[in-house]
């Protein structure tokens, strides 16, 4: 992602972005214009990224999906980008009415440049001048979040959780101080708080942590949002729409004023399938070729596991969302047919249990842990995969909360929650110790 | 209103549009979506413009009413233009559902330019570049009603009725052989049929006819939509979305192939407010004043009468709409503290009850045949203007369907309804008779 001029600006800039539960209702709207007019004694720059309002996006595609059997393409961004245009110009209106001068942008008028794929566009570019301009004149900018507008002016949205990315990218772009991500939660735990009610909240975790959680399930922040942050080096606090208190600080891990924790998060995916290819033959370009073939179907793979039998036969096992398994199957057929694998297995709604930490490759024996605990429990692994940093296993739908709680509780023994946190995380010996 | 290069395209365009009530469910918009299909096999090449569905405008109002005490502005038409975005990307993908190539377009992207005067733009020009490429690649292009571009990029709309404007205004910047202009009744009637049941719907009236009817309470068109295409000498044709069946043509008075009523309509207008200033010095400039005052404020004044007495002091008579009168008292102090008038009177509720036609002036007693049906009927006349084309009374709001059906009775009686209407359109000598 190539991001456009970053202006040099004497004075600091904020990005805030506010998701959907936070712009739920216009009491609510009501009140992050408050919270705005509050920042403003600190930051007089400050440019706030709306998403739609709560229920907004679901109640366009109800209606596209009442006129159309296949709710896609450019006319569904065109339709689904009034969602964010509502609530910036409600929250426009809100700021106006306290006194505090204020301009809602759209995409295009903000010049958030992308690519031309509907849906699930790139921001390529964001040309700052009119943000700026505003900026200067003490105007609060508002601006669309998830959209943006393509070389031949078409309207295009990020897909899922794009607001987060906008944030990102223009925190970047305008060398923001901050990108604050408000959220109805206090910040990143160390595991889902629905799920392990004793799950505790770290005041700071790094970038690649962020992003190993948030791309295993947390829901705090999209993975590519703390992706653009990091290679500007941004910091980024996400942190509760509710409460004037902290939450966590994402930044780079040599930045933190704590050590590091070798686990610094359980985290879990339901609504997932397992894809199993077996009986694979052992020729080169196999696997491209069925991970192209998904690619092109826009279809995203979570996690894919390549193992060979010593007949020179193999499998090759990935994970995907529910929703992107029908059209797999219909892939899988195609492969069948074409002899790139002898059968396919599909299996619903799976769920998928992961440690991440920045130092779990550096830690030994963590690894060995996790799968005790799980067999102590009777949970079957179906499969395994890790990275530097995350180990993943693919387990039954059913067995997904109980296993979150049972491996929490092996990393973060609730009864010493207080000395652990702080022995997973000793005070550093930096100088900027809170 | 200047209009955008006019595109000499060799296969004729229609450009339809379609109001609020036509657009008001996902059902209606799949029936716009057939009757789109039907009408290709006549005509290649449809612009289709819409309004916003049913209530989404009112509801975006309230919305904006919860957040702010004065909902207008800049904010408040980038929130309010959502509501054609929704309708016209749902009709493209309920043609595309059909199998029907279809686009649809914002303000922005098919050019249509407009002044920067938030909530009540004016269209300077249209740059039918895009549109005409759409067309030519075989697409049905949508476009959203009611709203423009400024020249410096804000999102404008242009007042209440603007989708007639946008229709009008595009089949003239596009050439198009006519601009349909569907809504929720069938056609002009020579009077509301919800008041005098019998009215009848005239297959084709003048644009001046029109312009008048519309301006005095026929609420079938925005009067500055038959203005543009007046001056551009495009036909309109105001029919039912709901039926098959032709409307009213509305084109020049001297190609209609019947000759033109004395009256061709009995319009009525209710909640309107009359303002009179008593006892104003006989001194020039004083009425450029009033009426300076008021047009700064965007208040907009239906009819103005003026009288002076004997003693060189006169007063100043109009009406507007009740909604425009409180901002209209606050000025009327100004003005008496200023002495532009010794005192004030504002009158809300009034009425206002008018006979409209072309030959209106050229035949003589029309005016005294309506004041006698008046007086017969008992209702006090409060004041009365005349223009070449309109006859206009102004009497108490509880006597206006009354007096609505006495005057249409008088003009119209219903037990000779064909023969009257034969009698005041005879068949012309044109080769073009249907």
């Amino acid at each position: 992602m190539i991001v456009g001029q970053s202006d040099s600006a004497s004075v600091p800039i904020v990005v805030q972005k506010y998701g959907g539960t936070s712009v739920g209702t216009t009491d609510r709207i009501c009140a992050i214009a408050e919270r705005v007019g509050r920042c403003l004694k600190d930051s007089p720059r400050v440019v706030v990224v709306l998403s739609a309002m709560g229920k907004t996006t679901d109640q366009l595609v109800a209606l596209a999906h009442a006129v159309t059997h296949d709710p896609a393409g450019r006319e569904m961004d065109l339709l689904l980008a009034t969602g964010e245009q509502i609530s910036v110009s409600l929250l426009g209106l809100a700021l106006q009415d306290l006194g505090i001068p204020a301009v809602s942008l759209t995409a295009s008028q903000c010049g958030i440049r992308t690519d031309s794929a509907f849906n699930i566009a790139r921001i390529e570019s964001i040309d700052t001048r009119r943000i700026m301009q505003e900026l200067k004149a003490g105007r609060v900018v508002i601006v669309t979040g998830f959209q943006g507008i393509s070389h031949d002016h078409e309207i295009t949205t990020l897909g899922r959780g794009g607001s987060d990315i906008t944030g990102a990218a223009l925190a970047v772009a305008l060398g923001a101080q901050v990108c604050e991500i408000y959220t109805d939660v206090d910040g990143v735990f160390s595991a889902d708080p629905s799920i392990v009610p004793s799950a505790h909240m770290w005041p700071e975790i790094s970038y690649e942590e962020a992003i190993e959680m948030a791309s295993s399930g947390a829901k705090v922040l999209h993975p590519r949002a703390a992706e653009v942050c990091m290679a500007y080096q941004v910091p980024i606090h996400v942190r509760s729409s509710f409460k004037a208190t902290d939450g966590t600080w994402i930044r780079k891990g040599e930045e933190m004023v704590m050590e590091q924790a070798a686990v610094v998060g359980v985290s879990s995916e339901k609504e997932i399938a397992k894809v199993t290819l077996l009986d694979v033959p052992d020729s080169p370009g196999l696997a491209a070729r069925v991970f192209g073939d998904l690619a092109a179907e826009n279809l995203s793979v979570r996690l894919i596991i390549q193992s060979a039998s010593s007949d020179g036969r193999g499998r090759i096992t990935f994970v995907l969302d529910n929703a992107d398994s029908e059209p797999t199957a219909r892939l899988t057929e195609r492969w069948k047919r074409e002899k790139i694998c002898g059968d396919a297995v599909v299996e619903h709604d799976v769920a998928k249990i992961s440690i991440v930490g920045s130092r779990l490759v550096s830690t030994p024996g963590l690894a060995a842990r996790m799968f005790s605990v799980l067999a102590r429990e009777g949970i079957n692994i179906d499969c395994i995969s890790s990275s530097e940093m995350k180990i993943a296993c693919v387990i039954g739908a059913e067995h997904l909360d109980h296993a979150v709680r049972a491996v929490h509780n092996e990393f973060f023994p609730p009864s010493e929650k207080t000395a652990k946190a702080k022995g997973n995380r000793r005070i550093g010996h930096g100088a900027e110790a809170d």
